[in-house]
């Protein structure tokens, strides 16, 4: 499997991708799921990519020469020359499309689904930053201020933690710890989401980006977040009160309220089930 | 969807269950999703179940007149009369399997997949407590002291909470505590998960209990716990430093280690992919 997440923010963007990749659970290896797009001054957009590699692979390779045209004698749109993220997103779409044309009906023939699942986002000169989720069917929907964020991959074990911090204002490392934090939830739940991870992030207007980073068990930062987060929930979980019930000699204080009903106890067999 | 989680402890067990079903988002419901088997002072077994509705109400319709035979002279074997908990898994198995033959094929025709998860804890004199997860086929497998707990439904947003607190020797009432943090976490990321929960704790050797709670939004326990535990997990989360670039003014704490490779930025169309 894998777990790529990507967050929008007034201050600018956050991605962080894992590197694992498995066909079953004997078939392990490590490739890396994040693209950067850069032209300095002019475009900064980064891809993020789940689900079947050889579609997400060819995907990648296509997309840089991949043209839509809107009116016969138009001029080819692509990922360099679009004038907006909107544009560009369509670029990906047309490629996740033609993929589909080239591979689509030889994977149905063999029993496997044309599953791909991207994440595209950053910012064109003239406009501000945009974040997309790209479906395998070539079609896509926006990050708003409502949902900030997209995942990818195995999302359920990462997303309470970016459900309780993630805002539009929140300031961009905040948002890198968080998805970082989402990350090792994610790492100690699943064995197919893995090491070394890739993390971006772009600072709004700059159009540009040196803070790139690859991140393995050897990461003094991410060691020390782990350590820290693992240690300091589990203080946090034991400074809450266990409950205490009725008859005990602490306050009663799980108590049902007046309108709950209690579960009815089946205490023989000709007793009628509630 | 479903959540329920039941925990194995030196101590006891522990069971809690939402009441929330749904057939698509439009049609929501509230079902018990827990039964409570007691003859006092000889067994307590607790049902929790997951899965078609329908087929969960079958199995639990039939369960307490289900007997098997393992040979043709010998006495039927009942959930009632059982001499252990492996044999009443067998016995709630074979009321899966009575199910099946009954709905399987029809199901199948209008496209339903024969899907029901169930799992069956508690304690007969005669025995240590045992806890089971039966599946739709009527197998089933047994909590160990390695993974002292097992989870049914929507299972995946409140695993990492019991994996970072559960062991045999945690205490009862602080597992309660932890499988209903597992539930809130749950509650907050699937709308098919909700209140009222159904709460058990059962004491080993009691052979009975009065520990059983039904919690709605106005219980005051578990109302403290979700507003303490949403609240000092962000304190926590504030607590942990955010990562620091280097060139930044702060120390540069997010730095790659020696042997990590650097995601490569693509420039311009021609540049070779990675």
């Amino acid at each position: 499997m894998t777990y790529c997440v990507a967050i929008k923010l007034n201050a600018g963007l956050v991605f962080l991708s894992d590197s694992r990749t498995n066909a079953g659970l004997d078939q392990i290896s490590s490739f890396r799921k994040m693209m950067v797009y850069e032209k300095a001054g002019d475009r900064f957009m980064v891809l993020l990519s789940a689900g079947n590699l050889s579609i997400s692979q060819s995907v990648r390779e296509i997309l840089q020469t991949t043209q839509i045209k809107d009116e016969a004698d138009g001029e080819p749109v692509t990922i360099w020359n679009a004038r907006s993220m909107f544009d560009a997103a369509r670029v990906l779409g047309a490629a996740v499309r033609h993929v589909h044309e080239r591979d689509g009906a030889a994977l149905k023939r063999s029993g496997v689904d044309f599953n791909v699942s991207l994440l595209f986002g950053g910012q064109i000169r003239g406009e501000g930053m945009r974040l997309f989720q790209v479906y395998s069917a070539g079609n896509f929907i926006e990050a708003t201020s409502e949902t900030p964020y997209f995942q990818v991959g195995e999302s359920k074990y990462g997303k309470p933690v970016l459900d309780r911090v993630l805002t539009p204002e929140t300031p961009l490392n905040e948002a890198a710890k968080c998805a970082l934090v989402s990350m090792d939830s994610t790492l100690k739940s699943n064995l197919s989401v893995g090491l070394p991870l890739d993390l971006v992030v772009y600072e709004e207007g700059r159009f540009s980006t040196d803070k790139i980073v690859c991140i393995d068990e050897q990461n003094p930062y991410f060691r020390m977040l782990r350590e820290n987060w693992g240690q300091k929930l589990r203080e946090v979980f034991d400074s809450i009160e266990d409950p205490a019930w009725a008859g005990a000699s602490n306050v009663p204080i799980i108590v049902p309220s007046p309108r709950s009903k209690p579960l009815k106890k089946i205490t023989t067999v000709s007793e009628k089930l509630v």
